[in-house]
C-alpha cells in the first residue's frame, strides 16, 4: 500500500488533518489501535477556542458545533465567598465555544466517511519506520497480518501513550515535565449546570471546577488528593464536597443527579522538543500535555495541526519545505505559552499544600488584583480564548 | 515629656510621617537607635513611583528630588542576548523616578531641623509600652538616663529587626515568610551606567541587574548563592560575572571602576498580620519586606505613611478613627499585592535549580509572552510604576 502521509492516531487531531489533507487533494490514511467505539466514547475536553472553531468549519464539519455548540462570552472565578466574573468577550472580543470532544470526533468520523477517507481501526502493532530517511513507511497487524504503508510523510498523533514518540531515539528528544501533587475527581451528569457559564472555585478545600457539555448535561470537578480512591466518592459525598467549595449562592442553587461518568485523574505538564524528526511529526498529546485548568490540550491540538497543515499543503502545492521545516519551531513556541497558561491558572487557583501560607496568601493577592487590573484580566482572557496562530 | 506622636525609627517611613505630621500641626517625636551619620549612610532602594515623589513634595521636601532625581520612562529586560524594552510611560502614562534613598532621608532630615521637628538619635533601650490601651508610653536611655514619652500613638517605623514589632504578643501577630534560596552580590562604583535606563537580566549564569544613582554613580548587581562570601569576590570577578549575564552589546560597552561599596543580601518576602495593634501602628519594613527586585521596600513604606498620616489627620482634625480603623487593612491590601508582583519579578528573572528544567522553560516562555502582549506589559508596568493608593 502506498500513501501520501500515513497519520497515526484517530482523535481529533488526527482526524482532523486527515480532513484538512483530503479536501486539499493530498492521500492520507489514519491508523487507530483501539475501536472506533472506544475512541468515541473517551471523554476529554469541551472547551473550544475560536480559532479551532474556524478551523472546523474551514475543514467542512463545522456545522453541528455552530448550531449545538454554546458560545460562551465570559467564565466565573469564586474566591472569598463571591463569583467575579470574567468578560472575555469584552476583553478580547472573542468568546469560546462549549462543545465537546466527543463531538467533534463523532462530527470529524461523519465526514471522513462521507469523503471516502480511510481508517484503520483495531490496527495493532502500529510501527513508524525509516522517518529519518526520504522513503519512510508504518507497519501494522490487522487480523493477524502484517500490512505496510509506505508515504511522503507520518504524522504522529497518537497521545502521550502512543508509539510515535516512541519510536524516536532518546537521543534526539528532549523532555519537560511537571507533575502536579493532585488529581481531579470528574463527574458527568445530566442535569442543569448551576450557572450558564463555567465557575472555577479557589477554596480552602482546594480547587473546584463547574463546566458543561451542554444545558443538560454537566461537567464538574474538585482537586482531590493523588492517593484518593474512586470507591471512597459516592455520588452524595461528591455533590457535599463541590458544594462547599463553592459561593453559598451557586451552592443553593446546584442541581443534583446521579453521576453517569466518575473518575480521578492526574494534572501532568509535559512537553517533547522537537516535533519533527525527518518525516516524522507529533501533534498533540504526542508531544505535550497541559494540566486541563486552562482547557488548553484539545485546542493546542487544532493548532499544531494547524502549522502541520499549512507546511504539508504548501509542500505539494507549491514544492517548499519551509512550511514543515518550521513546523517544530512555530507550534512549539505557541505550546510553551499555552503551557505557561495552564500550569499559572493551575497553581492560582488549587490549593499547594508545599507553597504554605504564604503562597496561599499570593495566591489571595493575585485574585484580588485580577478583579482590579482591566490588564491583568486581559492578559487572562486572551489566553483563555486562544493566542494568536 | 509629652507628645501626640512617638515614632519610632528615623528611616525614610518614620522621616516622611514625621514631616507630614509636623506640617499638619501634629506633634511629633522621633527616636532613632543609632546615630544621624549611621542612618545617612545605609545603602538601599533609589527607585521611586511617582505616588512617592508626590509624597515627598507634598511633605515639602521635592525640590531637591525634582532637580537631580532621573525621571526614568521605561526599563529593558535582557534575555536570549537581547535587551527588550518595556516602556513604562507608553503603557501606564505614568514614570519612576531614579533618587537614592540616602538623598530622601537626607532631605526629610534637613527639612526636619527647618522645622523644628525633634528627633532623639541614638537614643538605646527603645520601649513602647501599654499601647493595647489609651496612655500608651515609650521608654528609652540615652547617656545612662532613662526617660519616658507619654503619647497618643506609637508609629512602628523601625525596620524588620525593629522594637516596634517584636512588642507585640505573638499570640497577636500571623507572619508569613518566604526565604528566596540566593542571594543579591551588589557593588556600587562612580562610573557611567551602561545604559540610560535599568536592565534586569535573566540568564543562565543568573540573574544581573544593572541600576544606577545617577548618571556617575552605578548600583550593579548578579545573583549568587547564599554561601558565596564576599571576600572571594574581587572587583574583576564581578565585572566579569556581570558582563557574562548580558548581551554582547551591553557587555562590551560597561564601563568599569573601582567599588566603593561591596555586600551580600539575602531575598526575602515577609509580612506580619495585622499592622495594628491597638495605639501601636506598624509602618515599611517593621511590617513586611519584599525582595528587592520589583523595586518596591521604600515604596510600600511611602504607601503605609500615606495611609497612617491621613488616618491621623483625620483623627485629630475631625475626631474621627475611621482612618486609623481601617489602617491595617487598607495599607495590608496593598502590601501583599507588591508582594506578589516582588514575587512574580523574582521568580521570573533568577535563576531557580529547585524548579528544574520545566521551570526554565516556563520562565522563557513568560518572557516571550510578555514582548507580545500589550496586556501582559501592562500588568508589569502598572505595578513597577506602583499600582494606585
Amino acid at each position: 500500500m502506498r500513501t501520501q502521509v500515513v497519520i497515526i492516531g484517530s482523535g481529533p487531531s488526527g482526524l482532523l488533518l486527515g480532513q484538512l489533507l483530503t479536501n486539499a487533494g493530498i492521500d492520507n490514511i489514519i491508523l487507530e489501535r483501539a475501536s472506533k467505539d472506544y475512541v468515541l466514547n473517551r471523554i476529554r475536553a469541551g472547551v473550544l477556542e475560536e480559532g479551532m472553531a474556524d478551523m472546523l468549519d474551514e475543514a467542512g464539519v463545522g456545522a453541528r458545533m455552530r448550531e449545538i455548540g454554546l458560545p460562551h462570552d465570559g467564565f466565573e472565578i469564586a474566591f472569598d465567598e463571591r463569583c467575579h466574573r470574567l468578560d472575555l468577550h469584552e476583553l478580547t472580543g472573542k468568546r469560546v465555544i462549549i462543545y465537546g470532544q466527543t463531538e467533534v470526533t463523532q462530527d470529524l468520523m461523519d465526514k471522513r466517511e462521507a469523503t471516502g477517507g480511510v481508517t484503520i481501526y483495531e490496527a495493532a502493532n502500529v510501527e513508524p519506520h525509516d522517518f529519518d530517511g526520504d522513503k519512510p513507511y508504518v507497519t501494522y497487524e490487522k487480523d493477524g497480518v502484517t500490512h505496510r504503508i509506505d508515504c511522503d510523510f507520518i504524522a504522529g498523533c497518537d497521545g502521550y501513550h502512543g508509539v510515535s514518540r516512541r519510536s524516536v531515539p532518546e537521543k534526539a528528544i528532549a523532555t519537560y515535565e511537571r507533575i502536579y501533587p493532585f488529581g481531579w475527581l470528574g463527574i458527568i451528569a445530566d442535569v442543569e449546570p448551576v450557572s450558564h457559564e463555567l465557575i472555577y472555585a479557589n477554596h480552602p478545600r482546594g480547587f473546584a471546577l463547574c463546566s458543561m457539555r451542554s444545558m443538560t448535561r454537566i461537567r464538574y470537578y474538585v482537586q482531590v488528593a493523588l492517593d484518593e480512591k474512586i470507591e471512597d466518592w459516592s455520588d452524595d459525598r461528591f455533590w457535599d464536597e463541590i458544594r462547599r467549595r463553592l459561593p453559598r449562592e451557586q451552592a443553593e442553587r446546584m442541581k443534583t443527579a446521579p453521576s453517569i461518568e466518575k473518575s480521578i485523574a492526574p494534572l501532568r505538564s509535559f512537553v517533547a522538543e522537537p516535533l519533527r524528526f525527518g518525516r516524522l511529526f507529533l501533534a498533540g498529546d504526542a508531544g505535550h500535555i497541559v494540566p486541563p485548568t486552562g482547557a488548553k490540550g484539545l485546542n493546542l491540538a487544532a493548532s499544531d495541526v494547524r502549522y502541520l497543515f499549512d507546511g504539508l499543503r504548501e509542500y505539494y502545492a507549491e514544492g517548499s519545505s519551509a512550511g514543515i521545516d518550521n513546523y517544530s519551531q512555530k507550534a512549539l513556541q505557541r505550546v510553551w505559552k499555552a503551557e505557561r497558561f495552564s500550569w499559572w491558572m493551575t497553581q492560582t487557583l488549587h490549593r499547594l499544600p508545599e507553597e504554605g501560607a504564604f503562597g496561599q496568601k499570593i495566591q489571595h493577592a493575585e485574585l484580588d488584583y485580577l478583579f482590579e487590573s482591566v490588564a491583568a484580566r486581559t492578559a487572562l482572557a486572551e489566553n483563555y480564548v486562544g493566542l494568536p496562530y
